[in-house]
Formats: C-alpha cells, structure tokens, sequence
C-alpha cells in the first residue's frame, strides 16, 4: 500500500531533503518518524530534492507501507515524533500507479527578496536582502526572457549528473509589494522541473540583468549558447521556497 | 548631545528588551555595540521594554554620547557589530527634549495567528497557531468592546508596579487573509500605552470570545470590574510585534 504525504518544513537547519551522512536533513527525520510510527523501516521518497536551506511549504513524499493505521492519520502521528520546523500537512491513501517523482507534472518554486538599505531580521528568514537598487520593470522584463521550452546548462551546478538539461518554463511571475519600509520582490517560477541551483541562478541573472550588470544579449546568449559567463550569481538559498507540486489529480 | 536609532529585531532568541542578569537581551547588545563604536560605557533606552520572545519592526531607542560619528552613520556602525537578529535600521539627531519613553504619543501592536489544522512550521516564527474553530465576525465585534480607555488591570500581569491601570486604545483592526491552506489573522492595536502583558491577553480575551468561552458580559466585566475570572490566555509572545512609536514629529 503506498501512502502520500503533503509536507512542510523551515529548511533553515536542514542540510536539504535527502539524507546525507554529514548532516542532518529532512528526510532523515522523516524516516526516523516513519520507524517509529510503523515500527519498520520505510524509504520516503520527495517530488524532488529540496538544497541545503531550501524551505518548502507544500513538498509531496510517498512511502510505501503495511499497515492498519487509516491514512489520513500518518500526519497527526508523524507530527507528534518529528521536530517542530516539519510538518505533515495531509496525508492520504496515493492513487494507483503513483509515484512523487514519476507523476509530478509543474512544479513552482517562490523566490523572495527585499530591497532596503539596511538588513531586516524580520525578513531575513524566508527572504534575500538586496543593498543595490534594481530597476523594477527590467525585473518584469526579464521574466519574460525565460518563459518557454530552454537549455538551462548555464544555470545548473557544474558536477550535476542528469540526461538533459532541457527544461520548459510555464510561467515566472513577479510581484511587489511593500512592507516595514522596504520594497518585497515575489519571484514565482513554474516549470515541468528545475535543474540543481537553477532557480537561484535564474534569480540571480534577473537581478543582474534589472541591475544593469548584464545586458538582453547576454540573457540571450546564456540560454542560446549556454554560456556561463552571462548568468548571474546564485542567489542565497532562504529566498527560496517549494510552493507546489502539481500531479493533475487531487491527492488530499 | 542625543541620538535616537530606529530598530527592528527578531525576539525569538531574547529574553525581551532590558538587560537581565540571568538571560540574554537586545538591550545588551546594543550597549555592547554601542560601547564597541564609542569606547564608553553608553545606556540607551528604548520606548518601552518588550517581553521575552516578543519581535520589533520599529522599536525607537535614544543614548546620549559626545561624539564627532554623524548621526547617519550609526546605524552602518553598529549592524557591524550587531548580530543578525537585531538591525538598526535608521539614527539620526534627536529633537530637543526627546524622551524614546516619555515623547511617545502612541503605539502600535500587531498579533499575529493562523488558523489550521496542523501547525505550519513557515507561519509558526512570527504568528501563533489556532487548532480550534472561531467565529470570524465575532473576533471583529470583540475588537469593538476594547476602544476607547479602560481600566486594563484584569489584562495586566499580577506582580506588575504601575501607577494607574488605564490605558485607551485608539483602534484595533482585524485582518483577514488566507494563504497556504490556512486562515491568517492580523489584530492590530494602536493605543497610548500598554501593561505587560496586554496586548497578549486582550488578544486571548478575543479569542475566547469568538470561540464561545466568553460571552460578551464576561469581557465588559472584564473591563468594567477588573474581574480576572472574565478574561481569556495570554497567547504565546511569538505572535506579537511592536510595529511602530508614534512620537508626533518625524524622527528620521
């Protein structure tokens, strides 16, 4: 019987969702729930990985398990054993033939930053703080830039090992807003699936480009030619966030 | 000559604002800071102490020093020198006779909630979790009974040494919003002056209120008689922000 989950966490103090052997990450706490709750072990497998400091408020994870426990009952149980920065959400019976990484269709991401002259703690967990001044209407147009079907080689980590690095975009939307006296960016990017550090990077080359750093050529060329040296640099990880997981069914 | 410093921090880590012997608190940290800039023991002082755990967006502070470091320039001084959940987000000259106690004409709370069924560790930093069911409508009437100047004594923390027990509320608004599967709530109360405690049992006084625990005679009781039986918890301090001093001229 196969279980899925709807799953919450602050990536803060995580080293990311998969489970390393120098650091504490979320899916091993996960699994230490899951062994306690079952009293076996139990491989729990995420939409995809979340890096290290990466937040995610809807991240979808299956586990297969034989079990009486009601399904929508793992997330009350899984709660009471794990840490307070991760919560289960839902949980629910998953439809035949599911599987999170196989069935997952889009996926978006929330990227957050601010712009002020002085940092914010109140913003600085689930936000990037920007000390430059970048013009807001570049940031719009450059979002336009990646919208479509691309060679995001440019934007991935070197070292990465995947089949290709050909990724469509459906849509990036930038939205302001301000609060506290400092202007809030929302960056929300959704696509069939995201390459390691990609979000952060296409981030990053937005900023540059709204910034005068990089210009509507070298955004061109870094998707056309995938070149390196026309992306910016990789935003910090707490900006980022995993909004949903879209599977074309209603799993909860 | 006196400065004044605008600063916002988050309280999660802090035993409030004012120095204590046995914990660690933002008000010694910025001593720390400013004895570091200045080379002199410094006392500032803040427009009221804020309890453990609670956060400031605008928390306004006065020191007096002699010192030729323009005004301005404090604030890049002492973030290099604090950490990173305290921020001085601007300084400058204070007006004559400034008191960041005493010159203070209003200020503003804000408590913050979600209403879910499961805890949700990216609201959980600066919003308290409400796992029972309330009445919507009835938390905007109970926001009404409040305004105006009352006797808060039956909302203050026993043990407390205040002249007077009165305070007037100017306003108190309640915000409605839904994001990430759950119901967010904004309450925010703008008043003269507030007791230890206040603001967090007023809000739990709602609370009950528009959960059914109390009726509408119990919190006028509350109110009219001092009766503590007649009043709700006081909800948790992470919740709460102090979001503004309201000193009638323009500081910065």
């Amino acid at each position: 019987m196969r279980y899925v989950l709807l799953v919450a966490y602050d990536g803060t103090d995580y080293g990311g969702w998969q489970i390393q052997s120098n650091t504490v990450t979320v899916q091993e706490k996960l699994t230490k729930a899951l062994k306690e709750t079952l009293g076996a072990d139990v491989c729990v497998t995420a939409s995809g990985r979340t890096d290290s400091g990466v937040h995610a408020a809807a991240q979808v994870c299956h586990f297969d398990a034989e079990t009486t426990v009601p399904p929508e009952r793992f997330a009350d149980a899984l709660n009471f054993r794990l840490p307070a920065d991760i919560s289960v959400l839902k949980s629910s019976a998953a439809p035949d033939g599911f599987d999170a990484v196989r069935s997952a269709k889009k996926k978006t991401y929330c990227y957050r930053l601010y712009l002020s002259r002085r940092r914010n703690p109140l913003k600085d967990r689930y936000s990037a703080w920007i000390k430059y001044n970048i013009d807001l209407q570049k940031l719009k147009k450059a979002a336009e830039m990646f919208n479509g079907e691309h060679d995001f080689k440019a934007y991935c980590a070197a070292g990465s090992q995947v089949k290709t690095t050909v990724r469509e975009i459906y849509s990036i939307g930038v939205y302001i807003g301000e609060s506290r006296g400092s202007t809030d960016v929302e960056i929300s990017v959704c696509g069939n699936g995201f390459l390691y550090n990609m979000v952060r990077t296409l981030v990053g080359t937005m900023l540059y480009y709204a910034a005068g750093r990089l210009t509507e050529e070298d955004v061109l060329r870094s998707l056309e030619e995938c070149d390196r040296s026309a992306v910016g640099k990789t935003m910090p990880a707490n900006g980022l966030t995993l909004e949903n997981v879209d599977y074309g069914v209603e799993l909860f």
